[in-house]
């Protein structure tokens, strides 16, 4: 099979690229996100179209936040486009005239990054995706793992505090609460507050309040050795690496692929990370340890990701 | 291929079963489990030549508490036996002069439900065995999966409260300190102690103290509507319910099989874990919901599951 | 001393009552809060004009949500007015010319109950009250216990759950969260969302959805038996009677009394809170217990109890 | 009044002092600890003559671990002496033929600090004692306060983790459990076992095992430098601070005073203390700050403490 494309739906923007058998991006043409489900498959054809006049185009995956089925055909529930139980890939095959698969975009990045990313020459890789939610992807046996009815792989709802933080998802204590950009920002926050003293050179590269730190002050001043921002990446590693370490003791992966925007800072987060994975690891005397990369791939994991699966078919 | 026998370790007993490809138990043996680990060599061989006399076998599989390694050949660490890097299945084979495939004692339990108990019919099941501790198996596209390194599914050990309960592992916090039969026995002794005219049922089916409380005594007064038993019942499904509805988010199973003693009480116990089970399942109006199912085979699970992963080769 | 007059701000009324050395409410005005400080401080005057007309008042005793200095001067800060710092005695006395006294108002009902309520005949005596949010008051030696600087009885910031649930003062895991008018509905809602078919009664008092929940509801719900009301109340209770054991533990008090909207229910939720309290009672075996005794004054606790306290000079 | 003697029971010897209305203890005189219950009044009686002998005394202050009664005569409960309801103050005063007073230890170590240590000049103050376990008093308005039942003050069993590590006391998750000499080596094996590599200096301490780490080792360490012994002493800061927090949110003390073994090591414990507390500190911008004060009496807090309150009768 030769060329396909890649989608990748994001909250402003939705990119399509074309992929070879290698995952080399070829071309991509962007277009904004619009804001109503019809308008959404109106602009993913739009940007097919866009990416791939010229190519000759086998067929077209999809990466889409929210619950995917089982058939990679209908997105049963997205959190921030009103899409429930939406023929995904029914609409969008009528549309541009190719095979479609749809894939949720964590397990798209997931499997990007084992074809073509840190994940190379691994047959079993547990991904994590740290924006400012938290997800992944399973493969085991060289094979995505979606479960039964498509929806596996939902780490960020793991619940690692009984009666903890509210989640967007309605329950209680969720992962993503913990070890998430957005969870980073609040470390910061608090600590900011209660100790501003530590604080300087994080409020100093924002507007110098602590309503105004964001997530990249955070990293630039933690790079600077800000007390504040340092113990703020700290506690996120904690909770990330205690995660890992539940993740190990389930799946015993080979690897974990450490991406999403915090995987940007590279070692000052995954060292961390690193630690408390070991801290934490149950029986690590006894076993081999799982190796903790960086994901290779970035932002076009997903997009990446989802050519291929749809290369697969 | 016609007869394997599987072995089982137990604490005080080690049982060796021939059975055929259908799962059923033809004959078995048992003999003491002795205390040292080349007494236990001895004894499995003995039990295995005891069960297979007069029958044509083709393979053995042992079923082994501990990390058992990617080869199955090696168990890596067992809590209760002083092994470590013991090669067991060379030794057993140089002894019986058949082919041996060792694997951990709830991975192989849930193979036998799998292939012969409640998860017949299905392609991705997660079992797990609420016995003194809490363990269990993952078979996801119709095989076992065990990890890279051969020690996955160790439930019993992901962290459900930080910073909680002191676990032989030494971690804090494990599930199966919150959710086992050993559990059970503590909800109901705190609650006794604190208020014994609640306790009355309990405390009478034992010696009438708090410290005499035993496993079969809370179930036995559960049935009779002991309010201190009741509750201890539906604590310990508070927290197996919700560590399924973690491993739901991680695997998408279409089934969850508990097993172990505390299924020997059938929906006097499951009853509580589903209703737990979906009070904390994430999303779950918008996705099929696994059944949550009582295993099948009670305590020949172990024996049937190994003697097929023998046979499978 | 004769007559003085205690206010209660409310967040839609000020209340002045005119109140006797016995603690009986001779005559009350009330007029409208408004949204400035300022305003307030006009509003407190007038319904101080408005109920001590014609009656001889010899102190004024104001109850308000928020720090309150050590001199019983100046609130230091108010969570729903905007007074950072504010001088309300001296406010209030250039104003109204009779000396005036002002109170955190939770230690003002807490005072209010100890004088002429449940707290009559015990010396040292905890409140706490459980409204929207979770207040109280510290009786010792027959005084009120303010701490050194005016602002001890924080009960609902005590941390209840490391890294729980966001609280209003910016803190993570406060009591109130857990244990008050708030966390009740939230139970409600989330115990009516995943299981409605026990949610019958409770939905089918409001407007039917989950979102409708009010705390009305779930009281007659619980009345009538419905399971998820009785629940959520269970709940409720759980983190309540823990807390009480705590607060047992650090104060040692002859009683507790528990007032608020919850402690109109009565004997539905102080029953399950007395059994949560003795639940976690440390060493309930070898000491007296306090009484949990419901409050007898309701909503009047905080004007009696300011107005007592300006009595008492 | 003029001289008085304080007594304090260890688990290994009986220790009683003469002391002046200064607070100077004139001559001590101690005998090891028996077994049995009489054997230590036995003992009391011994060291108080020896001690006493050539001074003209006027009454006997006993402190002694567990819950002691409202009328200061019976230890209702000990927890390391078979002692329940024993009537020690009519035992010793038949004995002796002076008037006793019997206290809880803590109780009577947080009166000696008040009176001639860390506390003097403050009216309210908080005295925690980090010793194996956990203990605090209760200065409030220049008075020891006790609690209607005399067992006020058990800082060291509220619940900082709900379904955390089991205690002594038979609860879960205590404070003491957290905060205490006892918790500082569990974090400090914890770390060493998973993290071998950053606790050189820690292990080479001591025997060389992370099983032979104790107490003064990991001091030793953290002045060195030793990253596991450094982090140990942050995570026992992180639980001191936040219940100081806590503590503060319902006392509001003008100070807290640190003592215990653990207050020996000055500022390196101090300080992560005293940041912690400022970190989760409720309402810190808006309010006074306790201050936090390392003990200056060490180990003979509780002698002088007992002998100055039954110097006050």
């Amino acid at each position: 099979m030769g060329l396909t494309i890649g989608v990748d739906i994001g909250g402003t923007k939705i990119a399509a690229g074309v992929v070879d058998e290698e995952g080399t991006i070829l071309e991509t043409h962007t277009v904004p996100t619009p804001s109503t489900p019809e308008g959404i498959v109106d602009a993913i054809c739009s940007a097919v179209a866009g990416a791939g006049g010229g190519h000759e185009i086998e067929a077209v995956g999809i990466g889409a936040a929210g619950y995917v089925d089982d058939k990679r055909a209908t997105v049963l529930f997205a959190p921030n486009i009103d899409w429930r139980h939406e023929p995904l890939k029914d609409k969008v095959e009528q549309r541009v005239g190719l095979p479609v698969v749809v894939e949720n975009d964590a397990n798209a990045a997931a499997w990007g990054e084992y074809r073509f990313g840190a994940g190379q020459g691994h047959d079993d890789v547990i991904c994590i995706t740290i924006g400012t939610g938290l997800g992944g992807g399973i493969i085991i046996g060289n094979k995505l793992r979606r479960g039964r009815f498509g929806v596996a792989a939902e780490f960020g709802h793991i619940r690692v505090v009984p009666d903890g933080l509210l989640c967007g998802c309605g329950s209680q204590g969720c992962w993503e609460q913990y070890a998430s950009g957005r969870a980073l920002v609040r470390y910061a926050k608090q600590r900011a507050n209660a100790t501003p003293e530590n604080a300087g050179v994080l409020l100093g590269l924002g507007d110098g309040t602590v309503d105004g730190i964001q997530g990249k002050h955070i990293s630039e001043a933690a790079r600077q050795g800000c007390p504040v921002a340092v113990d703020s990446f700290r506690e996120l590693a904690r909770w990330a690496g205690a995660g890992l370490a539940d993740l190990a003791s389930l799946f015993d992966p080979s690897a974990f692929i450490v991406g999403g925007g915090v995987s940007d800072e590279g070692d000052l987060v995954l060292d961390p990370i690193r630690k408390s994975f070991r801290r934490w690891l149950i029986g690590g005397h006894w076993r081999p340890h799982a190796q903790v990369l960086a994901a290779q791939l970035g932002g076009k994991a997903g997009l990446v990701g989802a050519a291929d699966l749809a290369r697969q078919g």
